[in-house]
């Protein structure tokens, strides 16, 4: 049947959907809440559809699109073809994952494509990951998976280059070695296009706090011009399309906050093989507010992957770090771009320094850099990174002649104070988390929290334990006031 | 937020949808795919958004309701009070329940409510039957589940009078016994208001076959009047909104066809539960191609039932009946109308008579009535029963002087032959039923196969093993190719 296109100017905020005359329904024995294939060219797209005989809406013959299916191809007043979608057949390797069987690679497969191209229904993916949540997943099920992603979706390639990538598992906040590390590693030689996330329960991501110095929202082919001019990158990963049936997945773990180790694993080194990491290093936080709680399961995490890392041909590194408080001072993304400028000028918090050292240091030398640390050190310690930082900056469209003076804070401030005199033996990360996102961050850039004090250190009643920035006062009294609640510190 | 309805007249089919404003979205810090609730009085109705800023569609301050929205309450140009709609708490019962703990009572409330209100996604409400399924149900989480679905939806009351019901567990082709069962124990002077559905998978359900005979389609009022007329009913029940969560929740099951059992023994008794039914007698059919396939399953299956039932304070008997082949000779809503009539005229297939007396007396046994057997047989044999079918067929508002020569069959046939001479030694029902369904049953009501042979029958090659009807040439060819691959016989 062939349809012209009318864009109806109507977003639905994900699915695709599409808008038939009740006629053309008929014709095609289909109805509203079924799925059809628009055919143009070569190229195929499965909708959900929705139904009207209102003339007025649109006419027999015409195809109404919502806004997420308008692109390049789908435009107004062209003609495509349309047809009933069938039943996919991926629905029956799901059906046998959620009973417990072992997928195997022409299933992982299917699934995958099926995904990608909108075949499978909400309800149906769900239980895709349902049944890799309550069955888990082999070694070999977690390769198939991050290969039908990776091979699912468009790659940055980088030819013969020594390409390298980081990685940490989450549940700190403030954690920003990425921006330390990225410019260390560029100016050693070795390639890292970074592709970052904005936060999702957190203060800050990467992606957030980059995006103060600097745009972050680049093409293909406009990262790949960056990382030739300064050998690394930190981008969105959001628009790329790398590993994209990976971030369609994420929308279903999180409505129950689920974290099917099979899919993590999968999800994390498919981005990496995505831009043609072949030296990963993953970081593993390990505190009572991080993803990890004990080191025993940290341990277990690495183990899992470094053989899967193997078996995909990419050498995997794994290291454990301090997950009980913040890196860093700052929370929130213009804080922590100051944090981070400050450390390139050998200055800054020193935990982050530290940290960002090793992290550069393990990676140069995975990648076979010979003394790799003092290499690292060395670059840090004369200025390269920073220069290299600025240099990357520039390349990405921000303002190299940025300093950290010059980081633009929340305006309205307000100091929490310690109650009592003695040591901080505690900091609850999922506390300061709260405050800090009721602070108005990271969407109001200048909002967040600066800490005082960290851990193990002493401080006196009446010190202030951290200061609170935002860019409305009202968000500002709100931070203030859960933070008299419960500052997040525990003092003895 | 007040803002004036307007009707857009799109129907999603089954998707409660309202359009915004892109203005308003942003004032209640939402974005499209979000949740809101409408409020009209004292009823709240939860949406989920679509945007636009073409002034076009809707203006500002405008709410665009898509077909399933529009009701009594919500009509074009009235104006409603708008707000976003929170996280419902149920979501931390679902995430327990697929991690395996037990439900309580109020987690399971909880649950229905969130449902019945459109506040879950479908996300969510997928793996709460995921976590029934992988892990599940107690018998008090059964008894939970039941009570919650019964008193979140409409009931049909009959105060102080003896309700029964039958029920049964279903994938045994024609198997038509409700219309048999429902004039004998209507004549017997106890109320039976039976609601039907109609095919899902199988050539036809009660409730379509019933409408060949009679409309099936009527209001709880309309239903109360023609059982006080009647003692006895055979409605549709799919517009009643009897145990309506239930109706909710099969559309999640049959994505992969999931049967979990905690929740079918609730579904089946909640909807006997609505009706008000006390005595309940249940129907298992065992065979390779029926729903249960073994006598232990069936046993185990009976077990649970009549324990639920003590719990829900309804008598359920169980039967196990054979499920090896169809009953009846017709497969088909014309032609099981036509079979169960002829019964009813003491004539007609005999298995069907057989198994429909056995179950009136069974009924009528545990409703107190004595030599409650030997009554049924009567009431059949008398042609009071047939009397009754007129008078409920009337009541419905069909013709009452239909005959079983008067019902209308396919004009196109075509008969099926046997290959070799022998004796009939299995009939598989789903070949069967899928022959039927390329007939064009149970939409063409006139369509359907008419079995010459049952089980154990000796047949000779060349003699007919069925005829084929349709109301399309076309698809009377479609079955008898299907046919002709294998008919579905197995002869020795």
């Amino acid at each position: 049947m062939k349809l012209k296109i009318k864009k109806l100017g109507i977003k639905t905020g994900g699915h695709l959907v599409a808008l038939l005359h009740e006629k053309n329904l008929q014709e095609l024995d289909i109805v509203p809440g079924d799925r059809i294939e628009i055919k143009k060219g070569k190229k195929k797209y499965v909708a959900i559809v929705d139904s009207t005989n209102q003339e007025t809406t649109i006419k027999k013959n015409e195809i109404g699109l919502f806004t997420e299916l308008i692109n390049g191809e789908l435009k107004e007043k062209l003609t495509v073809e349309i047809e009933r979608a069938k039943k996919p057949q991926s629905i029956n390797a799901i059906k046998e994952k959620l009973d417990g069987k072992e997928l195997t690679n022409e299933e992982t497969k299917e699934i995958i494509k099926d995904l990608i191209e909108n075949r499978l229904t909400e309800i149906e993916t769900t239980y895709f990951i349902a049944g890799c949540y309550k069955n888990g997943m082999t070694l070999n099920e977690s390769k198939y998976l991050t290969e039908a992603i990776v091979n699912g979706s468009k790659k940055l390639e980088f030819k013969g280059e020594k390409v390298v990538d980081k990685h940490c598992i989450g549940g700190v906040p403030s954690n920003r070695t990425t921006m330390v590390v990225v410019p260390i590693i560029a100016t050693a030689g070795l390639l890292i296009p970074k592709t970052s996330t904005r936060s999702i329960t957190s203060v800050a991501g990467t992606a957030d706090t980059m995006e103060v110095l600097a745009p972050i929202k680049h093409t293909k082919e406009q990262i790949k011009a960056i990382v030739k001019k300064t050998n690394g990158c930190m981008v969105w990963g959001g628009t790329l399309d790398l590993a994209s049936a990976d971030d369609m997945l994420i929308k279903f773990e999180r409505a129950l906050s689920l974290d099917p180790q099979g899919i993590l694993l999968a999800s994390i080194l498919a981005k990496k093989a995505s831009v043609g990491a072949k030296y990963v290093l993953i970081d593993i936080p390990i505190g009572p507010q991080a993803k990890v709680k004990t080191k025993k399961e940290a341990k277990e995490l690495k183990n899992k992957f470094i053989r899967l890392g193997k078996k995909l041909d990419i050498k995997v590194k794994v290291m454990f770090s301090d997950g009980s408080e913040p890196i860093g001072n700052g929370i929130g993304p213009a804080l922590e771009a100051r944090d981070v400028l400050l450390v390139l000028q050998n200055n800054g918090p020193k935990d982050l320094r530290k940290k960002s050292l090793k992290m550069a240091g393990m990676i140069m030398q995975m990648a076979g850099i010979k003394f790799a640390k003092l290499k690292a050190y060395k670059i840090l310690r004369s200025g390269k990174a920073y220069e290299k930082m600025k240099e990357i900056i520039k390349a990405q469209g921000g303002n190299e002649h940025i300093t950290p003076e010059r980081i633009k804070l929340g305006q309205w401030t307000t100091k929490i104070k310690a109650k009592k005199t003695g040591r901080v033996i505690a900091i609850n990360n999922k506390i300061l988390t709260r405050i800090g996102k009721r602070t108005g961050a990271p969407n109001e850039k200048g909002a967040g929290i600066y800490l005082h004090k960290k851990k193990n250190q002493i401080v006196e009643k009446g010190q202030p334990l951290y200061t609170i920035y935002a860019e409305k006062e009202e968000k500002k009294d709100m931070a203030e006031q859960l933070a008299k609640e419960n500052s997040g510190y525990t003092i003895k």
